[in-house]
């Protein structure tokens, strides 16, 4: 069944084996895939203003249901003109469930077949997430794109767990689907874990749905990642081909470079942001781990080949060691910077590659990147 | 005696009463003033980039050498080109002696003739201040202007202790001048509390020394606020009119906007980045303290009649207060921004109002800034 939130719509625009641009119209501007999008958890891509995130190539951020809903709260989030207005970010936007963070963050959480019940991590009340409830709390929010709540099991759980799993998802992909608002797109999720069966099975029985998007949750869960590339490698390009195929919350460099190659179109990952703030800088090359005494007296910027606004102003290794050391807040927004520009360096040649037929010199360009040495 | 260090220069533009306006060359450009240095402690104006700063309409900042010279180290500094060149800071900057954080911070600490002897409050290792060696720690961090090892007492200290305190000044002053680096510029500091009659003789004792610039030290130290301003009125102008005056550590709009008027051209004080990181906005008509729940639905800006990127962008006030609960590091900087944007909106329209002979619509204007309700 056809998707048909008004202001929307997907088309592939070029196609390398399975690999493949495309351009998701949203109404918030058109997103070129594939693309990787920043996450803003409590409505702020952490350390950055949203002029600097757009900098750094996104044309889409991540924000999270869970946060936003214990504070500020999705009413207050609403009267205030919802998310895009309250953050000033000018571009598209979109948020999970909240079931992911209600699971792993909340306090004496259960879960039955209505949906998630917990005590808020910050002030213990307590709240109930179904299926229902996301939709509404997303509505408020107000992003282009919401998803469906799921159920995402660990990455090592026994095969019928994973198969329950599945089938509660698809039951509460009907009641989202029935719930949601008219004017905002909605993603199913398939889980199946590593099982490539399962994943196929769920898939299909997702497609048959009129969402704008699938997703692959339950991905980078615990799992060993070649068993994770493996089964990306098995499971994307069998995902409908006219809709955009977001793989959440993943990953490294080199997962994208997988991923991509198999046929995904949008991601989502803490990773570079939180890198950062642990000093680390990620390269095409490797990454520069800044407590390390050898930058010591290196005057030589985190890349010389690297065009983000961090790189080109010139601060040196040793400045940016200082004030790690120092504990002087701007370099974690330096790092940052840093960090979300190299992602957005690597879809966007990704992209290239792809209309270039010329994937393989991209995956060998990028092979090192973020690699410990 | 005439100052003679090549590349400087001072000379007043106008003047209104005791107000003045000037012009203040050096090697790193003209600095207008009255004019208010932001505080880069440890090499970084807290949360901001330099170019940030610059754009806050900063002409100078200040470092603190006593931070510098326990971390990353004087030598360190010079060996990576001087702090201009380590901080990426384009325009003119000035260092302290070191010698108000070798008492204020440090552990173990003594005075002697000969200097400070104190444990480094980071590592505890055993460090001596002299004069001499802090116009050569002064010298190897590069900054256009240093200042003198100087005495600060209390701002309750006796009398005897006030003088005694003047009297080493301006021993350390002859020694310092001795030492300095010929290309680097050196300002005196004037103690003697707020005694006129100490401060006046103190200051014509330094005034016949070579040095580029007087300070007024030694206010601000625990003495009565209206006590300070009296002082000041009665001391500023009387400090010799050819070379530039600096108020140091000082202060708040209030304390700014009375200076200027008796006489003072330079500044710097933490309280703007300072107040900024406890979530407190200063305006032209007051204060936002971000907290309050009366900003819970507030869509208006801090400052609805302010220029800073802040409030331009649009940044909403019930934005901000989110952030803050959130823990979000943006607001430490939105809010950074936008006070040091103020405190450099007060020292333009400053001398724009002694140009025009308009202080007293100047002050009437800023009467109430950065005051709470």
């Amino acid at each position: 069944m056809k998707p048909s939130t008004p202001g929307f719509a997907f088309r592939v625009t070029s196609q390398q084996g399975n690999a493949r641009t495309g351009e998701l119209t949203t109404p918030h501007g058109v997103v070129h895939t594939p693309t990787f999008m920043p996450v803003g958890t409590q409505g702020s891509v952490k350390t950055l203003s949203p002029f600097e995130v757009a900098n750094t190539g996104a044309q889409i951020v991540l924000g999270n249901t869970y946060h936003l809903w214990l504070r500020p709260g999705a009413e207050a989030i609403a009267a205030l003109g919802g998310l895009h207005k309250f953050t000033l970010w000018p571009r598209a936007m979109l948020t999970d469930s909240g079931g992911f963070q209600a699971f792993s963050l909340a306090e004496n959480r259960t879960v039955t077949e209505d949906g998630f019940t917990f005590r808020s991590h910050l002030d213990g009340s307590k709240r109930h997430l179904s299926p229902e409830e996301a939709m509404r709390v997303q509505g408020l929010i107000g992003a282009d794109i919401a998803m469906q709540l799921d159920v995402c099991p660990p990455g090592d759980s026994a095969r019928p767990v994973v198969e329950d799993a599945c089938a509660r998802t698809t039951r509460w992909a009907r009641r989202c689907l029935a719930a949601k608002a008219p004017e905002q797109a909605l993603f199913g999720i398939v889980q199946g874990g590593c099982d490539v069966e399962l994943r196929l099975r769920h898939a299909a029985e997702l497609a048959e749905l009129p969402f704008d998007g699938l997703a692959l949750g339950g991905f980078s869960v615990g799992e060993p990642i070649p068993r994770m590339h493996e089964a990306i490698a098995e499971v994307a390009s069998r995902v409908d081909p006219e809709r955009p195929r977001y793989m959440m919350g993943v990953g490294t460099p080199a997962d994208l470079v997988v991923a991509i190659k198999a046929g995904v179109d949008m991601f989502d990952c803490v990773l570079p942001t939180r890198n950062a703030r642990n000093g680390q800088a990620l390269l095409r090359t490797g990454r520069v781990v800044i407590k390390q005494a050898r930058y010591k007296d290196d005057s030589a910027p985190l890349d010389p080949e690297c065009a983000c606004p961090t790189c080109v102003a010139g601060y040196s290794r040793a400045y940016l060691r200082h004030l790690h050391f120092a504990n002087e807040l701007l370099v974690l927004r330096l790092f940052s910077e840093h960090n979300l520009f190299m992602y957005g360096q690597l879809v966007r040649e990704a992209r290239e590659a792809i209309v270039a037929g010329a994937y393989d010199a991209f995956e060998a360009r990028w092979a090192r990147a973020g690699k410990a040495d």
